[in-house]
């Protein structure tokens, strides 16, 4: 699509040089083909190293915005972003006739199983009853992918990995922008998920896709039943996340990282390789590693129980 | 089923004129052939404005009763009222030969997609694969219906809405009748749930029907994963409910609320337009509009980190 | 497989009088044909008491063996007893040629529902489309699966119980053992789930199966959306677990307990009959029956509420 035409469509002033712009990305890895964004401070330090070929910006940052990154000045970047997003969409479904399907002969695809197109499924793989395989996914050797899991487009999975019943890998994130009227549009998530080897998922665990790039949960981590990982994230080799734990949008946990149950973090935080977060624990800042934290707010372990003895004692008394 | 047929089958005296019982609804929303019942306190100032036919009730309350309304004096309301809410359920699936389907030539039904009867499916939708689309549901135009969800019977679905992967739309909400001996008698919901348009559901997550009536997500709200909402609840237009949030029974949410990961609500309580619950905030009670509360039990959120902060201070210093 | 090929497997020294190991099994529950293994302090008491015919423990407890128990010693019996379990793992498909399924004639089966070997199905059950019924399991008259439900090999389902859509019963629980390199290693579980009679589970569910033996929810218990039950948990009769609640694994809940909604408890605790624990309590200890509890770390819900009111008096005041 043109710049000249993207303009066009979201009712944007551009008078320069026409750019043929193929995909969006953020600030940091878009290239010069490629459209970017920046809504606003938390942001600004980047706009000055983007590669981007074009960016939406509000007219206030114009000035930071180097040469070779043509500009569409936006009142509301993010609400056009979202705009553009559906335009750039993946389609969820190939209307190709003949699929391209690589799958290995020694691989089991139980009945009523979907599979779409140009997929790539390893030696010993089982893909149980029901379950859904999204276009450009692979599947490393051994495996196995329980009954009814929903596995959406462009999702790369290792080897030896367990898939349990039900659980939902690479839906979009939970991402909207938002326009004067209070009125929400989604951002179209183009990224992916990755999950490397030995990785296990829960029944009814949730991993959201990223917006660009991927959502990757590393070698040898294993994540309980109900657990919500948000778009973006990055969960360390070897980590623990126990049921019904939460971790927000592109959050970043170390290697070896336990999150005990009912626990969360917010997003945009990282967490240390070997710490401990304790059941209940609501991550809100960024923590060490090698420490085991708790409490909400989040504290170290050690000084939560202390201090809930303390409360106990001290309003006892009275 | 008349009246006195009711009476028999659960062993109760009816000694009146008889009449034809069509269905069972609440005190304020029955009419004249259909029966209600009224179980406690808090509903007796409802029984005066009964526009039922007919009402189980306790002796003590029958002098309450409207002439109009005939009287099946019951010592256990609710108990009685779940064992007629299973004669008078809607079955789960129609026994029809051929069943009636109105689909957009413009729609798009994956394979492995289970169709109900009396069904209504708009332009431009998509049914991906391993779906289930219960009796006399109404689809919109241009929804999504993603893998493996179930939308239950009698759901009725907005346009351009997406409800992502596994999520369960119109399951029988928890509502259970109990005897002396401490054993639960199911209630069973005839009512549904309405998504008006530009909803959102998320992945795993479950929005219950409503026992009568309609569990109701109104325009342009959207929902993360893993969330509950209970039945009978109205959450008002463009909500944003993050993952694994829990909205209970009844509960009514003004426009433009916004609730935090893992946050909830009890049931039967009202939270006011643009009010922001933080992560975590659990309300136990009405909150007005326009404000940002968080913790439990629910406050400000403001007061809420001073509190917080002066507690870790105080407790410190000893 | 003979214990002499077992303990090569595992690099092992052993020279005793050889011995066929049919199973693995708990220290307690273990015969003389099954191994079994002892990984540290919380179950040397029990070792005296094993009836294994093989046993994986550490050099220092060796003496606490019985005699009639063979010694295979080991620097980390947890992770030997991991890697034998993927070995002695029922296989998740059968290969058979012609099923062996027994379902009653007035049994519904709608389409796409995946039904496996050596199944037993009562009168009246309905199983909606989209279900997967894994080899082994038995479902007792008048029951109803919904759809996309996920039942694992091996679940003994009791009469007249409902499963909501989209719910899994049986999935593998989450255990692992690790090596120094904090590596983990999964548990795979061969114990089952058994619902009793009259027992409901909500949608989106999950139900983890034991390690050995049985996970077991009781007569008349009726359990909410997205709630997860650990392995080994034994819910008693007719309790009420409200909807995102956590159990955690091996943990008993004694009759008519009541869990409100977000409430947990920790592993391996009994909470007493008729206790009732507020939403969002979190138990860490074990309960007497008969008792309201609320808050984290649990307290008597009375004792919460006045704890919290006089926090908040406290802190107003300065």
């Amino acid at each position: 699509m043109k710049l000249s035409e993207i303009a066009d469509f979201l009712s944007l002033d551009y008078k320069g040089e026409d750019l043929e712009i193929k995909a969006l990305n953020s600030l940091l890895r878009a290239n010069f083909m490629e459209l970017t964004y920046c809504d606003g401070e938390k942001n600004i330090k980047d706009i000055a190293n983007t590669g981007a070929g074009a960016i939406l910006i509000a007219k206030e940052y114009e000035h930071l915005v180097p040469k070779h990154t043509k500009v569409l000045i936006s009142s509301n970047a993010h609400l056009h972003f979202a705009f553009l997003s559906k335009i750039f969409a993946n389609s969820l479904i190939s209307d190709v006739k003949e699929k391209k399907q690589q799958i290995a002969k020694s691989a089991k695809i139980m009945p009523n199983v979907y599979l779409g197109n140009n997929i790539l499924i390893g030696e010993n793989v089982i893909i149980m009853a029901g379950a859904y395989i999204g276009d450009n996914v692979e599947i490393g050797d051994d495996t196995i992918i329980h009954p009814n899991v929903v596995i959406y487009n462009d999702t790369k999975i290792g080897k030896k990995c367990h898939l349990l019943a039900n659980c939902v890998i690479g839906s979009d994130g939970f991402g909207y922008a938002h326009n004067k009227n209070g009125e929400h549009y989604k951002i179209y998530h183009n990224g992916n998920v990755i999950l490397e080897d030995f990785v296990e998922i829960g029944a009814c665990t949730t991993i959201d896709r990223a917006v660009f790039d991927s959502t990757v949960i590393k070698k040898g981590t294993k994540i309980d039943n109900l657990v919500q990982v948000g778009h973006n994230c990055h969960i360390g080799e070897n980590c623990i996340i126990v049921a019904q734990s939460g971790i927000s949008g592109s959050s970043e946990l170390g290697r070896n990282v336990i999150m005990g149950g009912q626990s969360a973090t917010s997003g945009h935080l990282k967490i240390g390789n070997f710490a401990t977060i304790a059941a209940r624990g609501g991550v809100s800042k960024n923590l060490d590693g090698g420490k085991v934290y708790g409490g909400f707010p989040i504290m170290l372990q050690k000084d939560w129980l202390k201090l809930q003895a303390k409360i106990a004692l001290k309003f006892k008394e009275k």
